[in-house]
C-alpha cells in the first residue's frame, strides 16, 4: 500500500502543486501514443489557440514546454536576451529571489528593486530607474505577478502604465505561475511581453508543463537575443509548428489530454467565474485569519493574494511547526515559511481546482492547529468570519439543476 | 466533459454511496481478466479469509456476491429459511420496512415489532415474544444493526442476551449495512447466524458487492430451508470453494482487486482505530447538532449511530430544501429524509474513508445551509462545538514520521 | 506489485470478461456519488434509452441490474412466469444446461429439447411440440442465442417463424449473453419477449450488470407471474422509473458511467459496423483453423459463432494443457472446454473490443502452443489463412485522417 | 469521447514512447500531493538508490530531471564540459544528428565522425583521433549507444577500450536513450561518465523525466565547466541532495509514483530477463524481415539493435505510406523513416513492456500492409519464421503456477 497513507482524503493547501480534478485525472489514466500520428497534432492544434485565452492574448504565441517553473523562466529570459542585458528586476520573495538568482547566472546584468517581504514591488523606483535611463540601456523588466512566498499581488497593469508614461521600449517579462487562471491576467491589454506558469498551479495539473506565452515582441527579440540555449529556444518549436507537426522533441501525451480537460472545465465554469471563485476563497481565507487575531504577511489591501495567504505567527511558536502538524495530525497540507520569514509565517494555498467547503475545513484544521501548538484561538473564529461572508457570496452552481 | 461538473471536490455526506480512496479507486483501474486462471482464485482464497476478520468470525463462511444490500438480504432469508416461517423483525425506520417488506414478499410469516422511528427495536417485546414461543415456532430474529434512515443503533449482544435467556433456538440475521468496518460488530461473540453488508458503505468501494457471512449454524439451516433460490444459493458457492475455483459466475475482477485495497487500507489503520474514528466523527457531528439548537432524530443516546446522523429540522422547514441546497450551492451531497421523516430531518453520513476536516468542511456547510433556508443558526457555533472535542481527541496518525 | 504478473500485455481471449476498452476505464475511474442527486436520474434516463438500441427495440423496457448474467436469467423467468410453467428449453452446451438447470430449480416444468454439443437448436422438434400444443399449455420457449460453451449460434428469427406458423402465445425468452452487441439481434423483428446480455460480454466493461429487455407482452404477462421474487422483481424498478428516480437500491455510479462510454464507443463505430468486424474476426478464426487441419466444434456452417471458437483438439492432447500453456508461456488467456467437452476443445473468445491485430497475435500464440503439446502444426500457416482474408477485408478506419 | 478513436488496442510499435505497464498507469492514477512533505523525500531517496541499477553503476550519481531526452542530452553536455572545448561525436543517424547539432549550438567544438547511415560509429577514426591527441584537446567522446533511427547499436566497451589503450582522460558520455533498461548497458564496467535515458523509452512511462547518472569524474568536471547552465545544474540538486529535500523545484509526483513501479516491475521481471526478452523480440522481427524478403538498414550483425529494427522498402514503395496504413487500417503504430531515410524505411519498436504475442501481432500487419502497398510478400511468412524461433525460445513465466 501506499507509503504514509492516512484515512479520508489529503486535504491538499500548499500554494502548489494542488488538487487535480477528478476529470482530469481521468483523462490523463491513459496508455502512449505516437506523437507523430495525425491525433496529437490535431489536438497540439486546439490545445494551442485554447491556451491563449487563459493569458486573454490573441497576438501571443505559446509553447508547451515540458519542464517546470524554473524552465519555463529560463525559456522567457534565454530567448528574449543576450548575456550582459541589462535587466531590472524587483525581490520581494522567496521565488522572486530564485528568478533574480537564475537571471545573474544566466550572466544578465540585474538591476534588483528590493522590498521587504510583505511588501510589492517598488514602483516608484522603477520609474526612477526608467527615467533616467533614456539610452535605453534597460532591455526587460522582470516580475512575479503573484510572490508565493509571502502572497503579495503585484499590479502589473500599473508597470505597464510606467513603462508607456516613459516610452521605454523594455520587455516586460512576467512570472505569473501562481496567478494565471486564477487572478485576473491580460497579456494584450497590460502589454506583457513573455508570461509564464506551470501546469501544477491553478490549472491543476500534475507537473511537467511549462507554458510560455510569446507577445511578438518578445517573437522579434528572440531572432537576435544570444544567450545560448537549445532545449529551450522557441525557433525548434517555431519550425516545428511550420510543419504542422508541433513538436520539436516528445510531448507528454497523458499532460496533452489533461490540458485538454483542465481548460475545458475552466471554460465551462467561465475564466472570468474562476478568478471571482479565487477572490472569494482569498477574503475569506483573510477574514478567518482576521478573526483569529493573526496577521497577514501581505502589509497592504492593494497587494492581497486571492491564490495564497502567508500567515504569520506570534514569536513564540514556530510556523513549521504547524506545518508539522496539519500532516501528522490531520491530513493537512500547508505550505512552510520560506528563507527570510521560515519559521514566522506559514501559507495556506487556495488556488486551483478548490471549493468552499474544502477551505472551510482547512481552516476549521488551522484553528485546532493553532491550539495544538499553544496560540489562544477562539475555536470556531475564523470558519466563523469565513462562513458570514460565503453565506452570502457564493452563487449557485448554475450547471446543476 | 461530466455533466452536472462544478469546481472543487465533491462533499459526499449521505449514508452511502461513500468516498472511495484512491488507492481503492487505483487498484480498480484496470481491465478484465480471465476468472478461470490460476491468480482469480488465488487472490479469492485471501480475500475469503481476511473478509472474515471484518465481522469478527473465525467460524462463520463469507459469500461475496455480485449484488446489492438488497439482494444481500435476500441471500440472508432464502438460504435459511422457508416460506411461512414465522420470523421476528423490528421496524424502526425505512430500511427495516423495506427488509420487512421483502420478508413478506418471500412468503415468511413475519412478526413485526414496531417502534417509533427515532427509536431502536423494542427488545421487551421480543423478550416477550420469546417468553411465549416454548414451541420454538420463531425460526429466526430479523434486526437492522444501524437503521440509516434515522440513525439509530440496536444493541446486538442485547438480543443474543435474550435469546440465549430463553434458550431460544431462532437464527439471528443481521443486517450490518451502515454498520460493519465502521461500528464494532462481533459476529462470533454475539451469536449472530447471518450478518451482510454492501460494498458501497464502510468498505468504501463502488456497490455492486454483497457481503455476507454465516454462521456454522446457519449453513446447517440451509441445507433444509425451501425458500426457492437459485442465484442467491449458498449452494452454488460452496461446491465452488471445494473445487477451489470459487465462482459459480463471474466475478467483478475489479471488485475483488478494489476489496483487496480496501481491506489491506482498514488492516493499516487498525480495524479498531477505524471504529475509534467513526466514534470521533460521530461525537463531533452530534456535538455540531447540539451547538445549532437542533435535534437528532435518534432519540436516546444509547441508540446514537456513529456512522450518520439524521438532524430534525423545524416545521417551518422543509429538510429537502436543506439537501437540494447543498448540492446546489455548495457542491454538498447530504441524504434526504425518508418515508415518514421525509421533509423533516437530512442526514448526514459520516462513515467510510473519511476524515475529521472533510467532516469540519461539511458542518460548515450545513450551517450555511441553515442560513440560507432562515434558520436562525449561529454561524461557526457547530463546527466550534465540533473542533473543541477534536482538537483534544484526534490522535497522530501513526504511520507519518 | 500484482501478482502473476507477466510483462506486456494480457492477451484475453476468453469469452468474456473481454477487454474493456481504454475509454470505458477512463470513464469508470472515479469516486462514488449520490445517486439520489439530479445527476444520476437524468443519467439514468438517457442509458435506458439508449440500451433499446443494442437490442434493436423501441418497445421494449429495459432493466439495469447490478448483477450477473445468472442474475439476468433468474429476472426473465421470475417475472414472466409462475411455479409448475411448462417450458421448452434447448439443452445445446453448458451454458443452456445451466439455465436449464436454474430453470429446473426454480420449479418450472421444463421440457428440454437436447443437441449433440456442437449441434444448434433442433427446431424440428420444438415445431413438433407447438404442433401438439392446441392449448397452449407452453408458457415459454427459453433459447440461448450463442451458446458460449460449443460456438453454436442458433437463428432466432427460425424460432420466431415457428411461433408464429403455430399461432403459439408462448412467450420467447433469449439468453443474448454472449451475442448482444456482437451479433445481429433485433428484438422486435423477432419478437423476443425477454433478451438479456451482460455487461462483462460484449458490452466491454467489467461484470456486474444484468441488462434485460423486456417486450410489453414480457411486461404483461409479469403482473400475473406468480414467481417468488424480490431482488429481481421489475414492478420495483417500474415503479422508480415513474418517479423518475429510476433505481429501486444503490446502483454502480462506475457501472453506469462506464455503460454511458460504452454505448458511445460503440454507436461512434455504428452497431453495424461492429457486427461486421465481429464477422471478419469469427471468419478469420475459423480460417486459421482449417489451416491448422483442426475441426470446429460447431457442426454446421449455419450455427458458426463470430464470437467464440470453439476448437477440437487430437484425442492425444489434453486442450486444458493448451490453455495452460498459453497463460504460462504466452501472457495468453484461452476458454477452457467446459463439462462434456472438457479436454477436448479449446475455446478462442474474439468478441468485443478486439481488433485484428490482436486477433492475428493470439493465433500466432495459438500456433506455438500446438506446437509446444505435440501436434504437428505448420506455424504461420493458420495467421496465413487469416491475413489472406483480412488483408482484403478490413476497412479502413473512418475516423481516421 | 477519444478523437480519432478506433475499435481494439492502439498497437504501439514505435520506438519510444512506448506501451505502459497497466500497473505503472495505476500507480500514476492520482492526485498531486505536497512534494515537501515528508513522504516524497523517502520515496525519492529510494529511488535515487533503485535507479542506479538500471545503468548497472554503484558509484554513479543520478538527476531525475522533469525534462526530455533533450534536455538530458544538455544537462550531460552543459555539466561537464565549457564553451569550446572539444568533443568527438559520431553520426550515425537522425538522433546522433541532432545531438552533434544541440553540441555546435552550445558553442563546443565538435569533432564529427561521420558513418552511412546503417552502420555504427567508425571507432577506427575515434582510436586515430585519440593516437593524435597527446595534448588531450578532445575534452569528451559523446556517442549514441543506440541510433533509433537506423536500429544500430555501438559497441560502448569497445569505445572504452579504445580510449583506456590511449590513457586518454576524455570524458565518455552516453545517450542510452533507446538502449537502457532493454541492451545491456554497464556503466561502472565500461566507464561511462554521464549516461541519460528518457522516462517514456524502455522504462515504460509517460513522457517527462530525463533520466541522467553521473561518474564520480564527471561530477568533479562539473565543477569547472563554464557552460552557462541554471534549470539543467546538477550542484543545485546536488545541494537538495545534502538537505535532504532532494528537489530544487517541483518534481512530477505522478512520475516519481510511476517510476516506482517501473522499476519494481523491472526487478520483479530481472533486469537481465527484461534485456533477453528485449533480444527474443528483436530476432524473432529479424528473422521476419529476412522471410519477407526486405533488408534490415543495420548493415551487419554486430549493430543489430534489439529495441528498433529499420526496415529498408523496395524503390518503388514509399515507406511513408506504410506507417499510414498501419494507423489507418490496422491500429497500428509504426516508425517513420527520418531526414535521410524518410521513405525509405520504416521503423518497428520492440522496446519496453511489450511481449511475443504483441510483437507477432504487429508483423502479421505489417505483412498485411506490405501486400496492400504492393509488395509481394508470402502471407505468414514472417510470422511463420518468428514463431519458428520463439517456440523454442520463449521460457515459461516464472511467476505463475
Amino acid at each position: 500500500m501506499d507509503n504514509f497513507y492516512a484515512p479520508g482524503r489529503n486535504h491538499l493547501f500548499v500554494p502548489g502543486p494542488v488538487n487535480i480534478p477528478e476529470p482530469v485525472i481521468r483523462a490523463m489514466n491513459r496508455n502512449n501514443e505516437d506523437y507523430r500520428s495525425p491525433a496529437v497534432p490535431a489536438m497540439t492544434k486546439t490545445l494551442l489557440e485554447d491556451v491563449k485565452k487563459i493569458f486573454k492574448t490573441t497576438s501571443g504565441t505559446p509553447f508547451l514546454i515540458p519542464t517546470t517553473g524554473t524552465g519555463a523562466w529560463e525559456s522567457a529570459l534565454t530567448n528574449t536576451l543576450s548575456p550582459g542585458d541589462r535587466i531590472v528586476s524587483f525581490l520581494i520573495g522567496q521565488f522572486s529571489l530564485l528568478w533574480i538568482d537564475q537571471q545573474q547566472r544566466l550572466k544578465f546584468n540585474v538591476d534588483v528593486i528590493e522590498s521587504d517581504w510583505g511588501q510589492g514591488a517598488n514602483l516608484q523606483i522603477l520609474a526612477s530607474k526608467l527615467a533616467g535611463d533614456a539610452a535605453h540601456t534597460i532591455k526587460a523588466v522582470c516580475i512575479v505577478h503573484n510572490e508565493t512566498a509571502t502572497g503579495v499581488t503585484n499590479n502589473l497593469h500599473a508597470v505597464r502604465k510606467i513603462l508607456d508614461n516613459y516610452g521605454h521600449p523594455a520587455l516586460l517579462l512576467v512570472d505569473g505561475v501562481s496567478s494565471i487562471c486564477a487572478l485576473d491576467f491580460c497579456m494584450d491589454e497590460w502589454g506583457i511581453d513573455v508570461a509564464l506558469t506551470g501546469s501544477q498551479k491553478a490549472l491543476s495539473l500534475p507537473t511537467g508543463m511549462g507554458i510560455v506565452c510569446a507577445s511578438p515582441k518578445a517573437l522579434e527579440a528572440s531572432k537576435t537575443a544570444k544567450s545560448v540555449r537549445v532545449f529551450f529556444d522557441w525557433n525548434d518549436y517555431l519550425k516545428f509548428y511550420k510543419l504542422g507537426t508541433f513538436w520539436p522533441y516528445t510531448p507528454s501525451i497523458q499532460l496533452l489530454y489533461g490540458l485538454r480537460a483542465a481548460l475545458d472545465l475552466i471554460f465551462e465554469e467561465g475564466l472570468d467565474n474562476v478568478i471571482s471563485r479565487h477572490n472569494r476563497l482569498g477574503t475569506a481565507t483573510r477574514l478567518a485569519v482576521d478573526a483569529w487575531g493573526l496577521k497577514n504577511c501581505t502589509q497592504k489591501e492593494e497587494w492581497f493574494s486571492d491564490t495564497v495567504t502567508a500567515v504569520v505567527v506570534p514569536p513564540y511558536i514556530d510556523s513549521s511547526e504547524i506545518v508539522r502538524r496539519g500532516w501528522k495530525r490531520y491530513n493537512l497540507s500547508l505550505g512552510l515559511g520560506l528563507n527570510k520569514v521560515a519559521g514566522k509565517v506559514f501559507r495556506i494555498g487556495h488556488l486551483g481546482n478548490v471549493n468552499e467547503l474544502q477551505l472551510l475545513g482547512c481552516l476549521a484544521g488551522v484553528e485546532m492547529i493553532l491550539k495544538d501548538v499553544g496560540y489562544p484561538v477562539k475555536l470556531g473564529s475564523g470558519v466563523a468570519a469565513a462562513c458570514a461572508y460565503l453565506q452570502n457570496n457564493v452563487p449557485m452552481i448554475t450547471s446543476r439543476i
